[in-house]
């Protein structure tokens, strides 16, 4: 791996002692040693252990659960099913449609009817075993298209259409652009249900503390947000649930709605038997149960005149949303928001809708919509750029978006944009001008090569997704040492130690002497989800904001002490000074003590809450997001024509991110984010056959190894914005979008052939068949 | 039980919801289902038990430490001595010295000088006795007197000296103010070592978590003192250490320096060994290790006019404290502070000096060197009443302090002052004239009886003890429940339901919604110990401030939202009203939703810290508490003159504690109180002899029992402080202080004769001897 900012070390750094370093990660040497418990570590004396019993149709009528064999098995302390459920059977962020015990119905096979728990593992297992469900089976369905279509299948009758929230994008006017266009393109793109693939399964343990809370321990993504499912569910305050995460191994989206059921079973088995109750799922149970990344299903007509400027982009896109709603019409949205490309694009008309079927539910994955779209926009722009016979590269130049231009929203870009310079550099980095040329004459031979280009702009936070809030809490104790924390969920993404270092670098102290507390919902207040990449802007911004307050008082005292005004009292190096007579100092440590002995209090929480965005989702117009972060990926591929396997001998990913607050952390970020990209591009899909999931584990969903990932190259581009902690937006997210149409650009200059449906598997690629299950479906 | 209040409902409740009233305790249900954790209850998967060796001699040289075999012993899994500190070996709130792990010396048989950790109980136990400690015997000092004089043997060479800081009182001109006397009176007093009683002992378990902190749950009475302790032995950082109490059985001031040492031999234990580490102490090891109440000898030399007018107050006061300092110059301090009664008294010169001896060490107890002190003044006023023919409630009536008048230490009166109130209420209650006549007419049988009537003043919450500061959390949840948090502690007291109560009325919500959140260390800010009566007034000031931050912050948004000026909006039983028009009306969840949807923050740190206080401690004079709680107690009794069993009949409790916020809580404190009272009057006393304690368990030390317990009645007096929280100051510790006396001054009615030397055991009545065991050892 090699490494690259684009402003000067001095530049970068200058006033900052800890921000902007590479700092090691406060969790790495015990991660490193292997000390940290993840949930299935935890034990507690009494335990018992609990097991679900799954569907056994994709679409069914319950008619009778009976128990009474399971509950009488050996060891078995507590079964629950519908009947038992104290509070509301449903819950969901947009709809609430998904059920921790199936109750009237079951719609797919991972529905929940019944779990048991027991004293032993095996015990739990046999148990659930003679759990007798009676059901009557009910047709199914299993293409989102289909579902559309009058006389499907519904999969909630009351909703009279399997259709969920429609979303769309109005700018400018379509029929006039494509008029004024000289060249339109018209494609299909698909891509398949992903695994998120977290190493890490999904796990808990439930149990009653001395002041009668139910507390509940696991790999939760979302504490706040299961915390308020879990309450609802046992009709309980949120006051007396009490949801900690655990060292989380992974998550990328897909630890929360089930992680909440799965908090609901737990809770309500523990609460009924008095005793702490606990599951570590299998693999194959968290493939079955667990949600997945929407397919979509896109249709895309886009518009440019003969030099190459883009006049018009239409989309169509039907979402698989599965069999539960989950957050599929705000994926929909973004992956239309985002969809028409980082362009000026002065006509825009997408629609996108989110459909009910009886396949596993989607819904939050890494990217959130924008990976799928991408891979249709920027292989449709590499596409016109050979129409055209204009480098791929110089036709996203003319159109990148700069500040002052108009977004495919019809948003006015009012920041400042380092897209042309992440295209410049990436170029530059990836050798595209030489490599280009060369491997556009005829190759020969098994192994031939390509290298792709594709850039994207993406949202910041939330946006017209929600209400976005973040609370922070920072407190200076006696002997000078700080404890942080915020209700931001650390996944493994390194958000404590970005928070730790804003905080560290605001008191002018150092980093070791930070301990960042993990979070639970009743510590902290309710800070939203950890999603949308924004730990570092919203999190960010809530630490700065009460280690400000903080700092201030403290300067406040220091100024008396020191004879100064406070404007000249500056504290850094673990020391506060007058600015304007350095001598004048007092550590840290020193004033710390003052404080205290004047009782004035060194701790305060922080709050930030995005600033205000405009969107009409009736109409599809207006400021989705308040600002975006653009990224340019590039892509070097070699593929064996005998066997279809391609390789990606050299990657570059370059972010404008604002600000990085940990550069070694952003790289890390860009890495593992090529690693997922080239998975989606080249390996990744569940297959779903007629509902029934025909991958359950790694031997046959394959996942990108060691020996795929590429020599990577980062590129930090950083135009700091006013919002953000120093700067900083996101990078979570844009670090995996629009991986795959750069690898998928170059498998087509290497081919001679594009891929329209994901991924780009050996079949594909030496068949150039279109081997997707849902076509093939369709016309079945 | 009866109770009295001295306001008027109406007038007492007037604009309070919650506040001021009877309110169940938030954990009354769970305790008397028997629901809580107490420390003991805490296991862990892979527990060690760990157990102490103590001292062989009361003072000696620890030569050689030899924990071979008891290291290859079964089950043992960690030793430690003083070879393993890896920080301090001392700690200590006032001297630096005491130890958790004796180093060079023991100075008493509870010194532990070593610790193993084993896989069971009994393993640990046998492995205990295989430690093999070679000591140097050195010549002991058991009498503080003794101790005082040249020559004597030191605890501490580099000291010099056994007497610890000497406190002085010193108020107009006493040689003056005996000349004006009319009578002078001149008494000596003892008081003995006394338990704390707590009928949990002592109890912790300690591990380290998933962040890699010590975390140590156990019976801590001041959390945050252990955790500077344990920080200091571990050479950690505070953010490093977690400290949280568990529910407490218990601690009257006791569970401090004893659960710091048994945190840190756990916390190192459990560094060492990698497991968690547990021990729960037998009544017999709490007896031998634990602080004990300071046995006073009290020289007082009081002089009045013959019209009963107070002229001048001497006392000359040796503490002993024991081999450690703990709180003693302070308990001394608070002892002749209070030591010359709630009187005008112009003239007083008083002094106290605690002293090292090999005994075992004393400090904290509920009082704090006010129930000693008491004893005396109160005493010698009867014997002034007695002398000067005048009844013992009208003189103290006549010397009683009014708002206006000047303190026994100097200190101007500026506050209401419910003190003669008090006399009047409770010499009423208790039926004084007639009773008072009728019994001192000449008694003939075995059963003669007597009415006895006392009073004292109690200094708020720190004062000259030190830096005094409280915090607080509040935090509205989304469902418009609310979490409470504050840095105080509940030890059984009511706390929490009073944090709850105050934050509930100024929410203007019922108290139903109100989770009080239990605190650890790392949860919310250093908020000084729970000592000092600081309960109600620190912690019920800090939440008050935090709820009034939040109540401001949603009352902004409401009157935006009912378009009212802010000043009319009101808030009070769970909705939000303009006060001109109260139809204009929003429900408190209501408004709580509009906040959250308009990002505005719900939660807020509350901080208070104690109105300035001026004490110069070198020369006796200033104020050394800003404000005062003042009490009166009187008691009717029985003795059986044949066994000398004092029966105590009937007993009134008054206080002026500002506002009872809690009036069901306040009539529990003085009903607790008046029961630890009279132990100390007729019961207890833990008898030491050449060091050696020979009462350790409650076989021979005796306790009252429910049969000891007198019919009680309570009497409220309620001059509402404008620094407390709806006018609170406190009563934990006034509830006790001046029980014993008003005892003793009953009993002296009935048997003709005083008892100068508690307490009033049945040899003392029936025989009049002076059988102080500290007595007998100096004539011996």
């Amino acid at each position: 791996m090699t490494e690259q900012r684009t402003l000067e070390p001095e530049k970068l750094t200058k006033g900052l002692a800890t921000v902007s370093k590479p700092v090691k990660r406060l969790d790495a040497e015990d991660k490193v040693k292997g000390k940290p418990l993840f949930a299935d570590d935890y034990d507690r004396p009494g335990i018992l252990y609990a097991k679900q019993l799954y569907s056994k149709f994709p679409h069914a009528k319950i008619i009778n659960i009976d128990i009474t064999e399971a509950q009488d098995s050996p060891g078995v302390k507590g079964v629950i099913t519908r009947d038992d459920i104290p509070g509301k059977h449903t819950y969901g962020n947009v709809i609430e449609d998904q059920r921790a015990l199936a109750d009237v119905k079951v719609r797919f096979l991972g529905d929940v009817v019944c779990v048991v728990a027991a004293k032993t593992k095996r015990q739990a297992d046999a148990a659930v075993e003679k759990v007798k469900v009676e059901y009557e089976e009910l047709p199914a369905v299993f293409d989102p298209r289909e579902a559309l279509k009058e006389g499907a299948p519904l999969l909630y009758e009351e909703r009279k259409t399997n259709a969920q929230i429609p979303q769309k994008v109005r700018h400018g006017n379509v029929e006039k652009g494509f008029k004024e266009s000289d060249l339109i393109i018209k494609k299909k793109f698909t891509t398949p249900f992903l695994e998120h693939s977290y190493i890490e399964p999904e796990s808990a343990i439930a149990f009653i503390d001395q002041q009668g809370t139910i507390r509940i321990k696991g790999s939760f993504q979302n504490p706040f947000t299961a915390r308020e499912v879990i309450a609802g569910f046992l009709s309980m305050g949120l006051d007396k649930i009490r949801v900690q995460k655990t060292v989380l191994g992974g998550t990328f989206g897909g630890k929360d709605e089930l992680m909440s059921a799965i908090g609901c079973r737990l809770a309500l088995l523990s609460l009924k038997t008095g005793c702490p109750v606990k599951t570590t799922y299998s693999r194959e149970n968290s493939f079955l149960e667990s949600h997945k990344r929407n397919p979509f299903y896109m249709d895309y007509k886009v518009g440019v005149t003969k030099d190459g400027i883009l006049k018009a982009v239409e989309s169509d896109i039907v979402v698989d949303s599965g069999v539960y709603c989950s957050m599929s019409p705000y994926i929909a949205l973004r992956g239309i928001v985002q969809g028409a490309g980082p362009y000026r694009v002065e006509n825009v008309c997408s629609d996108a809708v989110s459909v009910y079927t009886n396949n596993p539910y989607t819904g939050a994955m890494r990217g959130f919509g924008s990976p799928q779209t991408n891979v249709a926009i920027e292989s449709i722009m590499d596409i016109i750029a050979q129409k055209l016979d204009i480098d791929p590269v110089k036709l996203r130049l003319k159109n990148a978006l700069k500040k002052g231009d108009v977004a495919p929203t019809g948003q006015k870009i009012n920041h400042e944009v380092g897209l042309t310079e992440a295209l410049q550099k990436t170029a530059k980095k990836i050798g595209w001008k030489k490599k280009r040329k060369k491997y556009s004459k005829k190759q020969t031979g098994d192994y031939r090569k390509g290298v792709g280009i594709a850039c994207c702009m993406r949202g910041i936070s939330l946006g017209a997704e929600g209400v976005d809030a973040a609370a922070a809490s920072v407190s200076v104790q006696s002997d000078g040492r700080v404890i942080v924390t915020t209700g931001i969920t650390d996944h493994g993404q390194g958000s404590q130690t970005v928070m730790a270092q804003i905080a560290a670098d605001i008191l002018g102290i150092s980093i070791d002497r930070i301990t960042y507390l993990e979070p639970d919902t009743s510590l902290i207040p309710d800070s939203g989800p950890t999603v949308a990449s924004r730990s570092t802007f919203m999190g960010g911004n809530a630490t700065k904001d009460a280690a400000l307050k903080v700092k201030k008082r403290m300067i406040k005292i220091v100024a008396e002490l020191l004879e100064s005004p406070e404007e000249y009292v500056l504290v850094s190096g673990g020391r506060f000074y007058d600015r304007k007579s350095p001598d004048l100092e007092i550590s840290f440590d020193e004033a710390v003590k003052v404080c205290n002995n004047k009782a004035v209090p060194l701790f305060e929480y922080g709050w930030y809450s995005m600033p205000a965005i405009d969107w009409d989702e009736e109409k599809g117009v207006g400021e989705p997001y308040f600002t975006y972060v653009y990224s340019v990926n590039a892509a070097e591929v070699t593929v064996d024509t005998a066997t279809g396997k391609v390789k990606v001998d050299n990657f570059v990913s370059a972010h404008d991110m604002g600000r990085a607050i940990n550069p070694m952390q952003c790289y890390g970020q860009m890495f593992g984010g090529a690693a997922m990209g080239i998975g989606l591009a080249l390996y990744e899909e569940v297959e779903v056959v007629e509902g029934v999931m025909k991958d359950r584990n790694f031997d046959t969903y394959t996942l990108p190894t060691a020996c795929d990932v590429p020599d990577f190259q980062g590129i930090i581009v950083e135009r700091p914005d006013p919002e953000g902690p120093f700067g900083a937006k996101s990078l979570g997210e844009p670090a995996t979008e629009v991986v795959a149409p750069a690898v998928l650009n170059a498998v087509a200059q290497a081919i001679g052939r594009r891929i329209y449906d994901l991924p780009a598997s050996l079949e594909r690629v030496l068949l150039g068949k279109k081997l997707s299950k849902y076509k093939k479906k369709k016309k079945g």
